[in-house]
């Protein structure tokens, strides 16, 4: 570990000197081809797997997580540049849109208007603690920026600067060797260099993953800039889980244990935590879920500060009226200082959730989860009408539902799409599928950006906007808005003529 | 005009009721087939057509703005709504994106994803001044959210009341009697009513199209709500127009006619005015340039209060060091009560520009433009660089550039990029086609929300956003997302085993 330094607060001097690497970066990087950015991104994802022991073993050590899942993560990290590298290739992202001029428009001669995506500019990305990887120093945000054409600067998270550290130094010198500018890719440190990034004027877009506190504080930073920027922030989801009679009569045995599996997994220390099992009040596998609650060891916690969160959260909904504890965790010292804790199962009933939902609907990061008793759906209903915004619903159902059952589960999707990003059917939240139907996002808290992604191919499109040209001399059209289409992106094209059709097919 | 009420401020008991309407349409309006909408949608522009003429002659008093105008902006408003339905007949505005299950996905199994776009919910509108139609009660931003399923609750703008309410009564009959549930439009009025819609909790998301200072007092209250919502606003934009020599040598009296046109179009009162006109600083037209300022006769503006805001923007910047007043504007006193203006003409260099950026870099709302000069593109670049976010900047130049002045000018369509989110070249920024591929939009204070258009198919993009369909049932797939595609609308569909050469064809 000789080679990894200790990462010591960023200085003013260091950030103006970052924010100006980045600035001066930010042209060259725009330019690049497509191509050219997926060949880098493709080189950092190589540098990366390359590095797998070496990063796991740091990363094992500052995060108490298991060899195998952080092993899984620099994989997936790898696989999201890659997914990136081939959406650059494939040129969707850049949406472009072009109108030729039509003499015969409905409001009179149109000009030649043609319209395509590109970067916004320097991004600054606030790094997750759960995910020392995936959500990181090379994560989602870090690669779907660099590929939308735009210079990252990443706020390291203080739960694991080593293993920021040294993935930074893999990145850059990644990036030096296969020809990104300098200035495309840095590592800062400490919440007040973070905070002073985010207010520069030289940062264009942030993106964060953390908790509802903090990540409001610095949503209200990029709100209240003299420019007001995109603030991209995934911050806290309660993920409800509804189990119907009808699932039960199938499988009862198998959802307790996907269940239990679900919200314990990784010490409960994801945002897709599924928090709140609703269940039909006569509902008789609760004692399997205790059971297996029972058999999952404790597990160390990521950081001292998280456990001390998750502890004050658990005693608040232990001791709210009306819940019983089903299951009482403990937390015990651990060699690393920061405390293994073993889960904690509440119950009580859909009602009383909806009238306690300060305590009881609101996030608790950490392997904890109430399971809520419903006498009907008007009662699951109210538990979703009372949430906020969500990652995820999960819906345990049939595996295929028929007749009045169906009729009552498309009411409740219905209410379900309206306070998450995505619905999950017979299966658990936990898990994010890498692809391009991918939606990690849904109403604030669960993003403060409620039209955008964090993981999957659109994540890109949270740093690009659009520019249109109108009537430009084709010398100085830009590569991707050519009628030779050099970049063979996928072009919609809008026909000179059109407009005299349009209502003529609806008014009939 | 005995049944067209005085519009008085929306009550506290009235604006509640609108807002329970608002929200109690949002299900079954997001629900209703995109054809059904599309359907609706029309019928609302058949109506606004058949009622041009009663329109137009209430606009004419309360706006001053001339028949013609206002005929063909009700005709403007009509072709928004059908070319909105259009939109919903094409079905791309769904996004539909399909990822089959994969077992050999590159991280593992995946599982069946499916995404769609579903409406955000309630929309408060903040209507324009300067557009009595097609900015107002059933403009862009209406049309846009009606069509994208949210129901629209439109604030009036003070400066055309009567037209508000008449329009709104017509729009409301049409979708009644075309079958839209009660509560998908409504029309309130005041500054408080405004404000306390936009943070209540029942609105999803808001579009304004105003002044910057009033734009960012609403920005700041959507962004510190509990729950932050997006808000479209389009506030303020200088829309400097640059010429070469190329550009002169080949048509410097057709660009001296071309400008005096596009700076006094409607009192100046567009928010794609060019302010600025960069030429070099050997020009010989500005004596043309001014001859026609002279020609061109005082209109009445607005609102009373738009003249007071105009007055004293001109009078600074009339008085600020080294600028020259080449044409010196009048009020006149007109019997609408709201003054009469000629238009200003300034002068000062590109260098002055930039070193008085707060006073000349700013939007005046009015006929009023300034003429810098120019040593070389470097001053060019500069004055580009000094300016906030604009809507357009505009490149006159030679009509098939090349050689040396193309790669100048390569250069400085890339530092316009930047700043604005439509280049226009050899025209001018007034006129804002209704198309496919325009981009109404750039950066702050052009818009508060980058990646977004007010104008042209994509402005419905603003309200909608995606949810994820995981494993679900096929009895409890939306149409959008089923596989026999009821919709017909286009899909994204990534086939199983694609993971696989993710990287392959970039590293070779």
């Amino acid at each position: 570990m000789a080679d990894t330094p200790f990462l010591p607060d960023t200085t003013d001097a260091d950030l103006e000197a970052t924010l100006a690497a980045a600035a001066s970066a930010a042209p060259d990087w725009a330019d690049r081809a497509p191509g050219d950015r997926a060949a880098i991104l493709c080189a950092v994802a190589d540098a990366l797997e390359a590095a797998t022991d070496e990063l796991v073993a740091i990363a094992e050590r500052e995060s108490g997580l298991p060899n195998a899942r952080l092993t899984g993560e620099v994989k997936r990290t790898s696989v999201q540049l890659r997914m990136f590298a081939q959406e650059l290739l494939d040129g969707g992202f850049l949406d472009v849109v072009i109108d030729p001029a039509d003499p015969d428009f409905a409001l009179g001669p149109r000009p030649d208007l043609r319209r395509f995506q590109i970067p916004l500019g320097p991004v600054v990305v606030f790094a997750a603690s759960n995910f020392p990887f995936a959500f990181s120093v090379a994560g989602n945000d870090t690669a779907s920026a660099l590929a939308a054409g735009c210079p990252v600067i990443v706020k390291a998270h203080p739960g694991h600067l080593e293993t920021s550290a040294r993935t930074a130094a893999i990145v850059n010198r990644a990036l030096r060797e296969s020809g990104a500018p300098a200035g495309t890719f840095a590592l800062i440190s400490g919440q007040d260099a973070g905070v002073s990034a985010l207010g520069d004027e030289r940062i264009a877009a942030a993106g964060f993953t953390g908790s509802v506190v903090g990540g409001r504080v610095l949503f209200d930073v990029a709100a209240s800039r003299r420019i007001p920027i995109p603030f991209f922030g995934e911050l806290g989801s309660v993920n409800p889980a509804i189990v119907t009679t009808g699932a039960l009569e199938e499988r009862a045995e198998q959802i307790a244990t996907g269940f239990v599996g679900s919200f314990t997994l990784g010490a409960g220390q994801f945002c897709t935590k599924p928090g709140i099992l609703l269940v039909p009040e006569d509902a008789t596998f609760i004692d399997s879920i205790v059971e297996q609650t029972q058999q999952v060891p404790a597990a160390r916690m990521l950081t001292a500060r998280i456990v001390d969160g998750y502890l004050d959260r658990v005693a608040a909904a232990s001791a709210a009226p009306k819940v019983d504890v089903l299951v009482k965790g403990e937390a015990m010292p651990h060699p690393s200082g920061v405390a293994e804790v073993s889960p904690t199962l509440l119950q009580t009933t859909a009602e009383n959730l909806v009238g306690d939902a300060e305590v009881l609907l609101e996030e608790t990061f950490g392997p904890t989860a109430v399971i809520a008793t419903y006498r009907d759906t008007t009662d699951v209903r109210r538990v979703l009408e009372s949430i906020d915004g969500s990652l995820t619903v999960t819906l345990h159902t049939r595996t295929e539902p028929t007749g009045a059952e169906r009729a009552e589960l498309q009411q409740l999707v219905r209410v379900a799409a309206t306070r998450a990003g995505r619905l999950v059917f017979n299966g658990w939240p936990t898990g994010v599928a890498v692809t391009p139907a991918q939606h990690h996002g849904g109403p604030y808290p669960a993003t403060t950006a409620i039209a955008h992604t964090s993981v999957g191919a659109t994540a890109i499109r949270r740093f690009l906007r659009p520019v249109a040209f109108q009537d430009a001399p084709a010398g100085l059209l830009p590569e991707a808005i050519r009628d030779d289409n050099p970049l063979d992106a996928p072009q919609r094209i809008s026909p000179a003529g059109q407009s005299g059709q349009w209502g003529v097919n609806v008014r009939g």
